[in-house]
């Protein structure tokens, strides 16, 4: 294991907010910003936490993200918007363009938003949360740097484009399914270099599209942009279905991208106002149900209780001892992170000390 | 290859159409029905198409399929709906449905509907492939008969659960994902086994809840109700995904099951009139979403042609030639039996001359 320390989430969030203002983000889109990436620590996906503050901070500093965007609503119907982002942090617009999804499906039964001209928004299961209290299902899908070949492609096409779908149970937890449409995102590549670990066949191809187990020459391939990359859900070739997670991820883009004028395939769109291209250019999709639009809510959270309670106390595949509900994983490491701390990697820790000397701000978090 | 009979799909619609009539079905409902089968028979899904027949026929004979139910609107909001089928076919019903949901959309942008109390409603690619015509954005899923274990699990508690979206583009064809959220269809074993192939491991499991090569094994299991079943998209486990196949499947499940009111997991809801348990009891979810309440179509439609024209473009893995756009195959399939003919098992052909004999039907189609 790595070495950690351990920080608690409040503290750790108030020091993000102070840096996101001190790169001039306005109060409360630092203050989102900073409990999106606080969130997935909570939950335990290290990988889309304050790991990340770097490349925000970075990406503010470089022009890419603009702390202070001209975010405006470009179309808007009864049931749907379309928002410009306006180059800022993805996860402000984000927050707002879900909040508008659940504001027009409480006035009308649904309601969906795209955004396009934004930044890598976090976790995308966060905004699908959102609806959660409002008895909404909600839905989060997000275009993302392309990184994975489409079936019987050579190069990179896609981003590992997340679909995330939460739904709300009565005394059971809720429906959390937040997924990329990879067979797995790159860290998990980076997990197996560090750990000199072969990788299984279908997570990745070399540069001339063929299945390898060597997670270093993926990597590097990245770097130089030699070919190759992630394999959608289901692998090389359609054997095992990968042409399955090719297509949810062509899905993604279509919602994310094409729905809202965001890049997609390797396009660059648009550029800013002095004509330099936005290499992010990342488009999202918000939705939401409302629930009673279609059945009464108490019926339907009796139902995901029923739901998850008959597959947990199904009978076990030979070797296992448990089945989880998605969401559940996440659920259980938030309550034990909330009581006990977050187990921050000691060089995450030394980064974030090191942002908030840059920047002038407190790092007292251990 | 099996021996075909070269049938034509118009005369093989009418046959069709006439057998449901002979049943009881009323006109229209008959003719949605053949036209849903025929078009699964041109597109090259013949598993879905006029083979299946004869299960229509034995559901209506059996009383699982009220060949006149009593069709109606439980919920309705301006943008959602909730339908009981009566039981009907769920053809009808389906078609009856994504036409309301396209009807939303267009007066208020998106629209959507589910439906309970029905039965198998064919190719789910049919209903979203509807919206296409409209400028609108098409989704449909159903749930299905329990055949797929959960990750970790020992016992089948889902369905194929399929996922259909459809969306328009300019000069090329549309986009069509038409995927069951298992890695294969439990047809795949089917062929597999007449074929006396080994399966490749990740798409079932035997009794114990292990993947196996064994095909028989898996099929028997179906029918003794002895356990295993087919394995989510991604496979056994969580190492090639697995649960990302089962997170798909369980969200069909919460939108035409536990939205509506149908059967999930084994539970069998609702009864008919005499207390008859209705096995199928299956859901439907579908959805559109009007294209220019995001975006103007023309944009759109442009920028899907230039998606699948860059992805046609990227260089290929080696040892591969094309890369695929989803529904590519499909519309090239329906091309060919357009133009020559559709090439019918010959079982499956004098199963529908068995049928016309019992019914009283003229089966003239070579």
């Amino acid at each position: 294991m790595a070495e950690t320390r351990q920080v608690w989430a409040e503290p750790l969030e108030d020091f993000c907010v102070q840096v996101f203002q001190k790169l001039g983000v306005a109060e409360e889109d630092a203050q989102i910003t900073a409990n999106v990436l606080v969130s997935a620590d909570l939950r335990g996906v290290d990988s889309h936490g304050v790991a990340r503050l770097r490349r925000y901070v970075k990406g503010i500093r470089d022009g890419m993200m603009i702390p202070r965007p001209e975010e405006k609503v470009v179309t808007e119907t009864p049931v749907t918007a379309l928002i410009d982002a306006g180059a800022g942090l993805g996860q402000p617009v984000s927050h707002r363009a879900m909040e508008k999804a659940i504001a027009k499906a409480k006035e009308f039964g649904a309601g969906f938003v795209t955004v396009r001209n934004s930044n890598h928004y976090g976790i995308a299961g966060y905004y699908a949360m959102m609806a959660l209290e409002h008895d909404c299902i909600g839905m989060s899908m997000t275009s993302a740097a392309v990184l994975v070949v489409p079936t019987f492609g050579r190069n990179a096409m896609l981003g590992t484009n997340p679909i995330a779908v939460a739904a709300p149970a009565k005394n059971e937890r809720p429906f959390v399914m937040d997924m990329a449409t990879s067979t797995v995102p790159r860290g998990k590549l980076e997990v197996y270099h560090r750990l000199e670990k072969p990788l299984p066949l279908g997570w990745a191809t070399d540069e001339n599209g063929t299945p390898t187990e060597d997670g270093k020459r993926v990597l590097d391939n990245f770097k130089t942009q030699a070919g190759g990359g992630l394999l959608p859900l289901g692998g090389a070739g359609e054997l095992m279905g990968g042409h399955k997670g090719y297509g949810l991820a062509l899905w993604v883009d279509v919602f994310c991208a094409l729905l809202s004028g965001a890049a997609y395939a390797n396009t660059v769109y648009p550029k800013t106002a002095d004509g330099k291209p936005l290499p992010s250019a990342i488009g999202h999709f918000f939705g939401a149900w409302r629930v009673d639009a279609f059945r009464p809510v108490d019926e339907f959270k009796a139902s995901m209780d029923d739901l998850q309670q008959r597959l947990k106390n199904t009978p076990k595949a030979a070797g296992e001892e448990r089945i989880y509900i998605h969401g559940e994983k996440e659920y259980e490491v938030a309550d034990d992170r909330l009581a006990n701390g977050i187990p921050l990697n000691a060089k995450v820790a030394e980064d974030l000390r090191a942002i908030g000397q840059e920047l002038g701000v407190e790092y007292d978090l251990g």
